[in-house]
């Protein structure tokens, strides 16, 4: 049963590591059936070289396993978290990728310098707070998941599908697993570029925000004119 | 119709992708027929696994789609301003490679330090001024183009075939899209080791002015001895 | 004879090239049969290209060779004093892995800045002092070895699996010599995100104790819960 | 004729290429016959995609093209002078790889920080003078030649067989044309962990001199033990 997911999440599994976005086992991407509240996830430390669509995990919102061999990614409560308080995405993503990473350690939020980061991110891709001791040490995966709720609290999660967790590396997120990986890849992209940015101009100045605009909205929501009409 | 040059714009917005200076749909190559006023340029948006040369759209000046099945890249109008103000040109390059973004974000001019630059650019790339906000709400692409040539205005586009758009990043040009393309490769390279110059010498000199002449006229112009004859 | 220690150590040297870690001949990966007292280790300085699994080399614990027709890597007395020392360790790696050196020559241990770090070393990777000129003089790669049991005197080796040494480079160790691998990879990563935290902010601060308590228990000891179940 | 050698310098300048160091056309390896007074050199500004080892081109010690059908490289005077002056090498490379550059067009030597550095170079890359107008309006290539002769005199160009022209790129050398390649891939790596050793700590100090000696005179000269017998 859910084949199709599960092929389709295996194959943004590999997508990350093509990408160059996941090292050895660091990262995982899942998706929702929504109308069954059930989420489709990647299982906790397999090698992907061993892995097969077959080896993806069905669980319920409550993290029981309801098809698999396999335990899903120690990472399953923040994607479940995620999943009841953005309602409407369809898909997570969590690397450890170099640039946004770097981002997450040094503790900052990754500033919009250019059209590259408009054209995904409404904004500066937020970098959490930190978890307190004794959210780490009970139920940490699970308030990883609040504190980037936290950090969303009153701005629209879909206008910046992205987020930096502090000390510890960036979930992005969509309305499809699919385009939750392609947040991902730019995130990384954007992280990289503010990287550069900065080491030619510490003051570099933040993109005008009619130019900020501009690229949003060719691209996301009614007005939109990038790409072919649907 | 128009097979042939459908084949060598979609090869090269390939050769894009190939080179690294394009991710995800991010960048786009065009073609001009002068002598029938038709341009060829990638379509809007379409992922490069999917794309075909028959995918590639044929417009006439005014950007009216003469053939082909999608929308034609949203950048078009910057082509086509470009293609009319620089006359002796044949294809143009839009990218968003990482280290000429880096620039164009941090809004520098890229320094001629040596001759790997010299061999193709003859003085400092510019980067253009901000676009102002009435240029962006209307007619932004078109506008591009404008702030381009206005950054050109008095000098020569031959002899940098070469820009940095603010917080955006870099359009090249040449002869042909194949040329086009060549430029694009080396302005991002060219874009890399000047970050690192800097890097290991903040205060570092540009080129001789007598050795960027030297290395630009052995390779352009009437005296040239680099390469094979023609 | 020792064919599956041979296969297992030859995909294991590869594994270092094909992951980046190892440029030219400049990498060694070793792993030792406990019970017969015998480690199986690459040869000095043979091209990757014409190696095969039949050319790694058997040694006993004094460095005689047993088995194989050419000399073994000439790191090969660092390999020993450390599996000495070490006594519960089955493989280890040596490489030049850009990163992981520039730290090194930078005299500087790796700080943890984050959970990635956390997720393999319970701590800062530390960097050993440089040799003496007599160490260096005479029983160079002996005393390389006794400078890593230096640097780990009153630590737990397997609590951080890898050592920089000053000038020089990393060294890796593990249960097996996979393992070892894995480390290597982790401490390459490790080290090039910590360099960017550090170009993003100089004065960043370590990751939260009970963060990294955290990430290293979850994955290691006990109460771990990060993988399958064993 | 020459068949041999033909295919060896194409395979060289083929491993530039696959090993990066190679962008577009900018580089060349070449080989000296020093019995018949001959250099196989690659042909100038073809590109790689098209180039057999049939192309390569053979020169007599005054440039002339005694075999071949294209120009040789523009680099061709550089090559001879340095064959003429190192009367003991065997093959020569020149490249634009990014790092080396970079140090190039900061106009500083690549300072010896630790031991893969050592392994190759016994000291400090130095970077030459600044060639003088009328020695790059007449002669240039030759007198880039007499610059990098300039920049050994008194020193031993076996020692370290590596230079950086200012402001252009480096040169390698060595016993055979594969050596001279290897030392390109060596400085280039010696080039980016210098750069990154700097990012670390500005302050950083050399490898001790009995650090340098060691790991120098272990693969070099007559007690190396490095690698196996020959």
């Amino acid at each position: 049963m859910y084949e199709d997911i599960k092929k389709r999440v295996f194959r943004q599994n590999e997508e990350l590591v093509k990408r160059g976005l996941v090292t050895l086992t660091w990262g995982n991407a899942s998706a929702i059936m929504r109308e069954k509240g059930l989420v489709c996830i990647k299982p906790s430390g397999v090698p992907y070289e061993d892995m097969t669509a077959d080896d993806m995990v069905i669980v319920d919102m409550e993290g029981n396993v309801v098809e698999g061999r396999y335990r899903p990614s120690s990472d399953t409560p923040t994607h479940l978290y995620l999943y009841k308080v953005f309602a409407d995405i369809g898909g997570i993503v969590h690397t450890h990728s170099s640039n946004a990473v770097a981002w997450a350690q040094a503790g900052r939020s990754i500033p919009a310098y250019g059209t590259t980061h408009a054209d995904a991110f409404y904004g500066d891709v937020p970098c959490s707070r930190s978890l307190r001791a004794e959210e780490v040490k009970t139920d940490y995966e699970y308030n990883t998941g609040a504190v980037i709720a936290e950090t969303f609290k009153g701005k629209d999660h879909n206008a910046v599908p992205a987020v930096l967790v502090k000390n510890h590396g960036p979930f992005t997120w969509g309305a499809t697993v699919e385009k939750a990986v392609e947040n991902a890849v730019t995130l990384e992209e954007v992280a990289k570029t503010a990287y550069l940015t900065e080491g030619i101009d510490r003051g570099a100045a933040r993109v005008d925000g009619y130019l900020l605009d501009k690229h949003y909205f060719r691209k996301h929501g009614k007005g939109a004119y990038y790409g072919q009409k649907k």
